[in-house]
């Protein structure tokens, strides 16, 4: 399928982003509730594509003959941190007067958008990386997964690949394994290795080394929230990644459509960080990796302040801080 | 087993650190072979307790009447990056004139040492942290296993945590999971559980989030190599928490036995990283978590610079450059 969450026959369909790298299949989901349920296991996650998730939701809600907006407050609420999430929940839900017709067009519109914004932010930012960075072909760094499959169709961060790619101006991408989830390993080695992009899978740890040896020309990730001033949520490892790439002179680019600035928020300070269960990391494929009784700190996300970013681009250009 | 490493009945037993933490069990190593099979799975690991291994081995050689210098030359060059391997072998080689007795005599001797000079660093390395934060109780981070499985039965780095622990000063260690072979989460945690002091295991990469928060006073790691200049080769993912930590102002102390120190080399530029292998990253319990065909970066260790470095203490105290 060429989009990572779709409409097809009355169900929200999506690439199973849990089943990847070693099955590719789709999850036809028929209720607000399986839905909310595939956001949770993050079969469907990445900003863009909860955005595009939360509109086809509340499109699942109003033919379902559902109290709408109590679903839609739910599926809303199913993820803190990022701010598509709500705002397509809120977009798809201007039109529920027109009916569940009307809130089936404007989540498609929604979608249809999501692809020809992120192919825009990545344009600009593709120009962005080559004024900052020298080197030709790029050795570029980027760290969990702002592909296709975080978006509907084209991806900000690796969009950004995408078009400098399509130039040959890519060498190779560092990808950061992304601990716990490894949507990194997972789902960005996938669509590079799907693209023909040659890549290198390593511990979120090794890029500090990674950088200090020379290997990066440029870091390169996506964005959940992002605040008036600049400050940007995103996968854990971003704002350590940001420290390392600060210290070491290397340009730090965030990548994300328009819809992810949330100018009601003045600063990170003031974003809600999930914090995610105790097994993602006492556990892995049902293999115990921490004593018994093992309590852990696993928060979702983290907070990159403005000043460690080079530019933050969005398909109006370079994010200028109110 | 008291010790992590020691000898039995003509053969060297070590603690399976492999199998921890969901077992706790012993392995008897009869031949250098599986002494170097070992060294080489991470069965025994840390330099520290590979300085050991490395002394017993010969022994292992010198009663086994094999060519000692061949098999001794062997076991030092088993893993490149901890001095300590070679400085334990080339040890125990120098009692081999008297016979294998002689030699076993000096291995042991050794092992002796090194429980009292881990014990005496990291009791400076405790009066260091102590001038360095003003918080009491303490919220120290470690990353790796720098506890008594990697050395012969104290630690280092967290050695200083039984210290401070045993005064009442220990509010909770943050454990680094430490990728890829998460001896944070299996090593360290399992140490601290044992010793009934609170911890939390996270994403290697959260640390630095963590900081931001205010919720680290001191970070404490081990080392595998101190050059001249007082570089320190040390886990891969210890220069990424050295950035971090000098980032938000957080005391960052290394702690050691003088064995660990190679005046032959001015700087961690000169020490050899050991990459290790594709399906470390590739792999999990068996899992396949990235594409067929992935490459990898997985280098074992960084450097991280003498200037990212509050204190580097040894058990002669805080360590001073060349």
């Amino acid at each position: 399928m060429r989009r990572t969450v779709d409409w097809a026959d009355g169900a929200v369909v999506i690439i199973d982003q849990v089943a990847l790298p070693s099955e590719y299949r789709t999850l036809t989901l028929r209720t607000v509730d399986e839905l909310i349920d595939a956001i949770r296991r993050l079969a469907v996650r990445g900003a863009p594509a909860l955005g595009a998730a939360g509109a086809l939701g509340v499109a699942l809600a109003a033919f379902n003959g559902s109290d709408v907006a109590v679903e839609a407050e739910r599926l809303a609420s199913a993820r803190p941190t990022a701010v598509n999430l709500r705002w397509g929940v809120t977009r798809a839900l201007t039109r529920l007067g027109e009916g569940a017709d009307a809130v089936l067009a404007e989540a498609l519109a929604l979608l249809e958008e999501d692809e020809r914004l992120n192919r825009e932010a990545s344009g600009l930012a593709a120009e962005v990386v080559l004024s900052a960075c020298s080197r030709r072909p790029l050795r570029l760094l980027s760290h969990c997964n702002a592909g296709r499959l975080a978006t509907v169709a084209w991806g900000s961060a690796l969009g950004v690949v995408w078009h400098l790619h399509a130039r040959g101006l890519v060498e190779s991408v560092l990808v950061d394994e992304t601990r716990p989830l490894l949507q990194g390993a997972r789902l960005t080695a996938w669509e590079l290795a799907e693209a023909g992009v040659p890549y290198r899978v390593q511990p979120d740890s090794a890029a500090a080394l990674a950088m200090a040896r020379g290997m990066v020309d440029c870091v390169l990730v996506g964005a959940d929230r992002i605040t008036a001033n600049g400050d940007v949520a995103n996968k854990v490892g971003t704002y350590s990644l940001a420290i390392a790439a600060a210290h070491h002179g290397v340009p730090f680019v965030v990548v994300a459509p328009s819809s992810t600035v949330d100018t009601t928020l003045a600063t990170g300070a003031e974003i809600e960080i999930e914090e995610r269960r105790a097994d993602e990391l006492t556990h892995f494929a049902g293999t115990r990796v921490a004593p018994e009784g093992a309590a852990v700190f696993n928060p979702a996300f983290d907070v990159t302040p403005a000043a460690l970013i080079t530019a933050v681009v969005t398909e109006h250009g370079v994010f200028k801080p109110a």
